[in-house]
């Protein structure tokens, strides 16, 4: 890599990262860019100049997707293409989804100033939406690419204050007919770059992540009904106590996970009880359950397993209960292909890497059903993420963005290989 | 017993319990009366006028408890007092608290009617609050007439909407150094009937409760605190879940509480999570305690055992944890002579009774400071109460009455027994 450029690729780098942190600044120390909110319009705004500025040509589809492209010589390759979302959770970070955005046009402006017009043609987008933060629908971007989500047909869904997607849409200047449709079938590969919001990088002391797969996901709702009564009055042998049969089930779950062993994680994120008063017992109980595992057939016969128990406990409890099912992604995995490429890349950079899972969902998922597809991990401190904490260091953020450069060089650059 | 006059009494219960019904019905169906509010202020008013007509001297104590009393010829004697609380939850039902002043009312109307002037007075007294439910403070009438309580030196707590006790209570009325002072030395007894609000009755198949003892309570507050992490990417070992580690306190507060055995009760009735979102590994959960027994030793011992094992768990989890007491109250018995009384009245009147120890506390564990203090159940339905769904049908009432009257009447009608 020529230093001098390479240089100018961590400069770059965190220029544009410091620049994105400030589009939607909170009080709280941390970023919150929402889907077509005017925080989420500056930074897309201000990603497009700096786009231009790298000598990239831009433009919106319809659903706010921002492209930079660098047009390659042979006009009838398909295009490949890197990049992540820029819409945040509320008070998250400055990486998540940032970095892979500001990692991508750093690269591919590198790469021009380096090498100048690829034979394929480069592009870098930031995705409009991916996190669900503010209207309850998730890969509003990526999920349009690749045709999971269609602008016509999606409900209109509300945002807390009472907004409607398609409303807020328009007042962000999309959702004109006119405005390019935002499906791809010209796609060679993409590739997108993220820090791992996990700990394993940190604690193995690895550089780099290499995804092999994103883990499938199952979300269930359990519903448990008991009898609300008198916590004085109701000797222990006749109470119907929905509160103490959830937490056999937690329990069980946790162990069952343990024993499951990894890359299985089950977690209950959120438990509510009613009515929720110290000296009554609780009459109802609502919790979730999130399961995940990189492979479909273990995911499913864990997550039957444990509704299956569930439904034994209830029953030996004299609980009503009702499990409903809100999300089932299966596993998906990324391009083995691609991913030796960047094993090879990192290795000649003396990068220690490690091939692994990812524990949470990202864009790549819906990008792998169009295209060859990779990920790449650069560690998060202490695995925080979604916060105002959340942080990796330069050298390592820098770290991710040449080995992405070096892979789009590869397949933008370098001649076909005979296969 | 004299039929015309105990068929009078059972009128006067009814029909006293209906008007109660409806000073503070609400739009539930329940009834809604809280400290010193308008429905509060209506149901005292309408009792003061129904023990004026049942030829009662009406009087209000300086914080708005109401007393009926029937003077009796030996004005030196210690008074023999009986009664319960006008106050309710919200939305409560029609008999908890209404039911023993009704049926003091109706009892002492009785025994004048059929043995006219008494030895001893007999006084009915309409307690201004127990419940707790507008101010963060229970017993507020008998525990001032207990001593317990002391209206200067409250702190001038505040009601959901900002209104302190002090201002309520001027509005009301009451706080005036004129008005007389709570405090009583002059009690011969007292005498509580209640709605059991338990089942054990109804599953019994008996119609009165002989309560030995009420239950003494502790009350904790647990906070644990570990690391809020993504649910994806956080491998199982490497969890710090607080929720996993409070499911597993309440497995082990419900077995130890289970081989305990009764009549030790253990309830976690309330519990929150943070940030309670379905993806993210909870980082903090708080949740209250709440244990009973009859007995203070095994109380105490059964407490610390499990504060001490939550210790343990919190420690091997790598979780934080704090436990704040914030209620501790020793077990109460009720008179033994008293209530020796009240079993050879129910064998004479043919009534199926039990001696049990009362799982929810009364106003009758802060008389038995003062004086000679006794307490007697009628089934409550389902064992449900707080709710408009609370339930006793009319000749279970009237059972309970036709003790209490006949308890009356020897106490303050009956020549003193030779020692």
């Amino acid at each position: 890599m020529n230093l001098m450029s390479a240089n100018g690729l961590a400069l770059q780098l965190t220029a544009l990262l410091e620049g994105l942190s400030k589009r939607g600044a909170d009080a709280e120390g941390g970023v919150t860019r929402l889907l077509y909110d005017r925080a989420w319009l500056e930074a897309q705004h201000y990603l497009a100049e700096r786009m231009k500025e790298a000598g990239l040509d831009i433009r919106y589809d319809r659903v706010g997707n921002l492209y930079g492209r660098l047009q390659g010589s042979d006009s009838d390759a398909p295009v490949v293409l890197t990049g992540s979302h820029v819409d945040t959770v509320r008070s998250g970070g400055y990486y998540d989804g940032a970095y892979g955005i500001a990692a991508g046009i750093a690269a591919i402006s590198h790469l021009r100033e380096t090498y100048g017009t690829p034979l394929r043609t480069l592009e870098v987008v930031s995705l409009c939406e991916e996190e669900g933060s503010r209207f309850p629908i998730t890969y509003w971007g990526s999920g349009h690419i690749a045709g999971k989500h269609d602008i016509n047909l999606a409900p209109d869904i509300l945002d807390e204050e009472g907004i409607s997607l398609h409303a807020a849409m328009s007042l962000a200047g999309f959702g004109r007919s006119e405005q390019p449709d935002p499906r791809r079938a010209d796609l060679a590969a993409y590739v997108e770059v993220h820090i791992e919001q996990g700990i394993l990088l940190e604690k193995l002391g690895q550089r780099v992540g290499l995804v092999d797969t994103i883990v499938g996901q199952r979300r269930y709702s359990v519903h448990l009904s008991g009898v609300t009564n008198h916590a004085g009055t109701t000797p222990m042998l006749m109470r119907l106590d929905a509160l103490a049969g959830a937490a056999e089930m937690l329990g069980l779950l946790e162990t069952e996970a343990m024993v499951e062993g990894e890359p299985l994680v089950a977690t209950v994120g959120k438990l509510e009880t009613a009515p929720n008063t110290p000296n009554v017992i609780p009459g109802t109980v609502k919790f979730t359950v999130d399961i995940r595992h990189d492979q479909e057939k273990s995911l499913t016969d864990f997550s039957e397993r444990m509704l299956t128990r569930f439904g034994q406990i209830a029953a030996r409890r004299g609980l009503e209960i009702e499990i409903t099912s809100w999300l089932s992604a299966p596993p998906t995995p990324m391009d083995p292909s691609l991913m030796n490429r960047l094993q090879t890349i990192c290795n000649n950079l003396s990068l220690p890497s490690r091939r692994m899972v990812s524990g949470a969902g990202h864009d790549a998922q819906l990008f792998a059903q169009l295209c060859p597809s990779a990920m790449l991990f650069v560690p998060s401190r202490g695995g925080i993420s979604h916060s105002p904490e959340e942080y990796t260091p330069d050298d390592e953020l820098i770290d991710g963005a040449a080995v992405l450069a070096e892979l789009l060089r590869q397949l933008a650059y370098d001649l076909p290989e005979k296969e």
